[in-house]
């Protein structure tokens, strides 16, 4: 993604997003390769490192996505670290000591999340070993990184999100809880999740299916159910509830779409879809299903309509100017 | 409540529930009574555990509850050891290595809830003696699990009830809260409230008066007044408040019936009463009574109407198809 | 402010208020002043202390404040140190060991924030020097703590508020957070911040402008985006936001005049002005500008109106009865 | 004693000691007895308490020492309290906001002692348990306190050696680890002794059988090995060794008699007696048996020889001059 | 060493040691191999574990010792979790829970030298890569295991020394610093060794050199300069100095043959050569050479000779009733 | 002290030392002076310091020792932490996040010696406060620092001994007990001495006069007695008591002369003087009075004699071939 480096590149193609994700394309791309391509200028632009601190090579194809944000992470630390020695120590012990981004972030997630029974050193084993034997969450790790960076005004770098933002924080933990969950651990899971729940206010069922490039921003509060699915590229805004009706016991939580956006205080329950790209507005109450591109609002939510001519392959290029005007609104 | 063990009774009267509680008979009957008496399938059968591990006789009469919970709690906890070593210095430090549930809890909560200037030890001293002097604590507790395992089902144990929801652990603190309150000990009770805010994101003020058999689901951000009344049985999802309004400083918060469900995010200011057996949709904002068996929703709120025709008593056995109905729309 | 006394003062000017602030006076004079000038009878009188203990001359003039407030604090803290034992290491640990109220504030707060990787002497350094260097944060404290000892009823003294409200800390914590921001030492601002989002569950940035006298009731889960601007002896109760709407990316969060109210689970979104005395009610959705002493309640919110004709200077007067009317509606 | 609180009493038998301990005696009376009945000034008149804080009156008979020197400890402890806020949150947490002495000593002693992996909690548990069992281990720990009170010139306090004496919390350990030890308990036992030899560096076998009345003065790196039997009134001062020698595997280390006062940093190996009242010199290495109130000194020790005459009944007085004498050589 | 299990093995050669390790021979055998041909009766049998528990198979040769030795420390601690609930959390978190003994260790180890500037985490990262990179401190330390558990007479199992033995702990960080000292990483090194000292009172150089099969016995005190050289199956007491004299700063630390015994509070000074065998009588003052298998007493030290006929290649199994002779006099 | 940066001075005056101090010019010199004036060859030379990082010039006149020595310190660490991250968390922690050598210190030692009931917050600011106050503190720290890096071999920098050298941190500590306890602060004076003796294994009482320059070389086990008194630039090996003799109770305790050397395990007792320039032999029992320049061994301690005819100025160049004699036996 170019424009996190303020650089600005040539032509592009007509399907280029400004900045964001095209929902449907997802399947087949990474968020770091659509961020890359991306030809028009941020919504708004980083603030840029000091050229003799971060390369300006524009970051490598997908599967290289992990070392140049690891780097980029690193260069953000030496750089902070040098302009402010009060917070060099806390820098060293959660980045710059580490070999790599897993590892930094295994022992920044043992150290937030242990207790007086739930040792840091237990936590630290089980993080590494998990985020080494799974690829895909360091892939999702770094596409939460590149979304949180991308799509936060207030997020001003990449070890910013990796060591002050809750949410991320608590959706990488989820992840390995996931992945513990699906292999019958799930006392440990459970107990993971309540740490979480604890430490940083977010709520996620490891049980629930968290696709990357999703973005917590403030997180408290958010509270995700044990069916629900989340797909890549969602953006969730704080005191979000996807929770379950009361009389259902099975599958019962909402499904989300790629690329949907949901407003602080918004609550989605029941097993209801929204479609990619749509945009649920703050404080809105949605039990029902909305469809793709499509904005719902209100208590109980109604749908105000997407762009219903969208409906060509390209159509997922709406996305970036459909969150414009909706933002207009609510988010 | 036998379908916690799986078993399917035979006939029952026309006055059984579904797995929930009867509001109005709660006076007289203790929550376990109501649930070993039910003899309809559960709406959820929780995960059996392995006859080898936990005896299939129904648990005893109700003064024995806590000894029966305690040893399925033990169960649990045994199972859960030694299938994941990983949790077992966990499960032994906070259930395995106690003589009973009121240690165990005041233990976990001792841990949970100390600080830097306010020791373990002594909070642990605080809970063994509130729970030892006070056995209507203890049985609360013990009806609040029952609580959780019935209603929830994301429920998978009562040790993982005790050990992970926070709106449970909340509820003990706060009852412990409230006898140093009643002792006019109130600066201890205030230290107390804070602590449970801070950790569990949970703010009930001590002097609130919390029935038996409540569920705090997910709980984060839910917020109950000093003059706050909650009966018996009641259900509250998370980023609920029970709050006062401005101008009065007396009575001045909400009185809510035995059997309400509360749905997440919603609001209820003011000395208003509840019904029992109400219910209020997620995200209202209710200023007025609602009349028992009635279901309030929206933004401010409006009642749907309950039936209006169950004045009989055996109404109280609604409840459970009332749920049902009612959470077609929102809980 | 003699009510905190419980001493009922003779005759006052035509301009006195009934135990709240003007919202437009506040510029010249300090929170303390026009408290203490209050002619009426309190709303609610505060539990008054021993007159063994607290001596009953009223408090001196406003730059006297801290050391008024200073010594009731220790007084509360002497009464409940004798009273309950258990509590009193408590209370030696964070106020009576202490030459000041911003050494004891720097005590608490490193205490309350620090981490495994944020040592608490670091933090206890960074508050004392930052309370030492910045006299305004002082004052500020001093007016959020009569703030909340005369607005909220649940306040039983300056010290439950200093040690238990983590509204209040946050707050303080925000004003350090913010010097250093405004020194552009923005990486330990943000680290900061993240520490009070997790601690307490408020998630204030460090460039947020607060005014001073502002009290955050309960306070889990308050979000106050980056470029929010937060009058003087503004309320503010839990779950309230005030962000950003998506599309722009500079000043983007809303403006909150001298005074107002917003109620609980009120979301504010967008550079949008709510004026000096206005209130915001429980649950509202505001994208709107608010005028000056009206109310907005609803989702979205509609405008109940204010009082057209209170444009003389007198008209901060209306503020307080202002509050009683609109809290029968929502606070 | 009446020297602990600085009055001279009259009259005295001829049989009385200056200030220190018969060891024929003290089969049949308590350290307290014992030094209450000392006719003498004392060898060092402790600092005198405040009249007005501490009562005047003489401790009262045996069996209600323990009481009476808990009322100095919190005597001495509010007077601290008062003097030096900075210290008043210690005092209070360690003694002033207990019942009684021996939940102070648990608590003390608990927090001392846990780690990461053996919590305070817990530790403090067995503590309290341990000694509300056994009336024998209490009145071993006032004697002790009597004992560093009245042979130390150092200890200005009981709450001094209480608080910071690690000889004597090292004791008041190993008595708890000695009847787990008892009770077959021995892998706990074991886990007491380690953290005992880790915080205080004095490693006391739990089988080791300890009298009352025993003073390890200073005490780093005593080491008293599993079969060693130290009787009552016996002075040890640091760096000294009670092992055994390589080929026994059985009884195998010494045993020392009431009264003996022995050196810094001798040795003595084997299964050795070391008589009633004998002295063992500085830096000596004892590999033999040394007969009562003889003195052995050297590297190997030699006999000073005692006071051959002394074998009437009387003789144990002549423990005190004994001291006097031998002290001009090498305490 | 089949003592260990309890079974008498049949003939066996004319070398065989009594329960001790020729300190010649040890060149070309392990710990393990020589402990296991032991044809006699120990010289103490260790308490027998349960056949159930602990399966009577001979410990297979000597590259599988740390299996077998992890498999008894497992069995040990299985057992004594059962017996002794109170230490279960503890057992579970530093043995049961690992899968492997370095695990283990560096669990055990990390959580023991943290503190709040060194965490745990960074330790045990530290300690599983340099156990797992040096298979030769993984068959020290089963050898130093091998070895406390034959020669002390306390100790009741591996598990017992593996978790309570501070001087096995600190030889054992020892050689972990020695690697980063030989990878010249020596700030790290010191700060390891600096965190022994303080933990256990053991102060090791990271440069020293020591062998396998190595006893700490108390080990209180012990300090080791950085050119000293320890030999295999050394057994050093508490308050051993191996230091050097102040006139040299090259190498100048005493060199200690294989198999030497030294005793407690000697003191050995200068690049003197403790000849293999030799024996250090407690108390001692060692300033000059000691041939082998002779024994130095006193301060300062004399020779007591050896047994000079025994210069045939068999005089190595002499080693034990050596010892057995010289510990009448001193060990 | 050019010997440090490996420099060889030109010519000096015939009062020169060899890298140590004449006992009897202390009194006009400061530590740091005598040691630049240092015209020979150092006993030793210390690791020199990269010259990139470590300017050639030497350090300043006395006054400005600290700042030199500060800056030494900060470089080292910077190159430490540059060279090996895993432990530059802990370097900034200790060393490059302060402002100050003293600051740094009191942070170092707070963090060292708090504990459960004693905060680090409290004693940083007890450390600060104190080293402000007193600058003959700081200097005499300073003058420890330069003391350890010219007379011991294995120390590898002033940061070494700063943060790993238990013995100098002890010393400090006393240093500010020992104001406290000027102030009539006692119970805190004493605490702090009970800490550093359970956290360093150093028992210094807070009433003994400890001069400068001093070197407590390994320290375990040191003890030191209430009237105690240690000269300018004396050193202190391991297990080093100057302890009183039990019949005294006023002054009763060693009066060490400056300059003197007393090796690992020497026992001096009683109130005897101790000359001079004396060396008192490892494992040595001193009882009675030591001339200047002599040397005493042994168990008792004979004098060996010192030089008799040394009375010119130019004596004082004899402490250190005196030191090399007397160190042929027994440092």
């Amino acid at each position: 993604m170019r424009c996190l480096r303020g650089t600005a590149p040539s032509a592009s193609g007509p399907h280029m997003v400004d900045g964001h994700i095209s929902p449907d394309s997802t399947a087949t791309m990474t968020a770091g390769q659509l961020l890359r391509e991306d030809p028009q200028p941020c919504r708004h632009s980083p603030p840029a490192l000091h050229p003799a601190i971060v390369p300006s090579y524009p970051p490598p194809e997908s599967d290289a996505d992990e070392s140049w944000v690891w780097s980029q992470i690193k260069a953000e630390a030496h750089r902070d670290a040098d302009a402010e020695p009060a917070l060099a120590s806390f820098l060293y012990a959660t980045v710059l000591s580490h070999s790599s981004l897993d590892r930094s972030l295994a022992f920044h997630l043992a150290n937030k999340l242990c207790s007086s029974t739930l040792l840091s050193t237990l936590l630290y084993d089980l993080f590494v070993a998990s985020l080494a034997a799974h690829p895909t969450i360091r892939a999702a790790t770094v596409a939460d990184l590149l979304a949180a960076r991308s799509r936060d005004p207030a997020c001003v770098g990449f070890s910013h999100c990796l060591l002050n933002y809750k949410g991320f924080l608590a959706i990488q933990a989820q992840r390995v809880a996931h992945v513990l969950w699906a292999q019958n651990r799930r006392a440990l899971a459970l107990a993971l999740q309540s740490r979480v729940a604890e430490v940083f206010a977010v709520d996620i069922h490891p049980a629930a299916q968290i696709g990357k490039g999703v973005l917590l921003d403030h997180a408290t509060g958010v509270v995700i159910g044990e069916t629900a699915v989340v797909g890549d590229n969602v953006s969730i805004l704080h005191h979000v509830t996807l929770g379950g009706t009361g009389k259902a016991i099975g599958d019962r939580h909402p499904k989300i779409g790629a690329g949907v956006l949901i407003g602080a205080g918004a609550t989605i329950l029941g097993n209801v879809r929204i479609g990619a790209g749509a945009k649920i507005g703050a404080g809105s109450l949605v039990l029902i299903e909305v469809p793709p591109r499509t904005t719902a609002v209100g208590n109980p939510a109604r749908l105000l309509g997407g762009k219903k001519g969208d409906d060509m392959p390209s159509e997922s290029m709406d996305h970036t100017s459909f969150i414009q005007q909706w933002s207009d609104y609510t988010i």
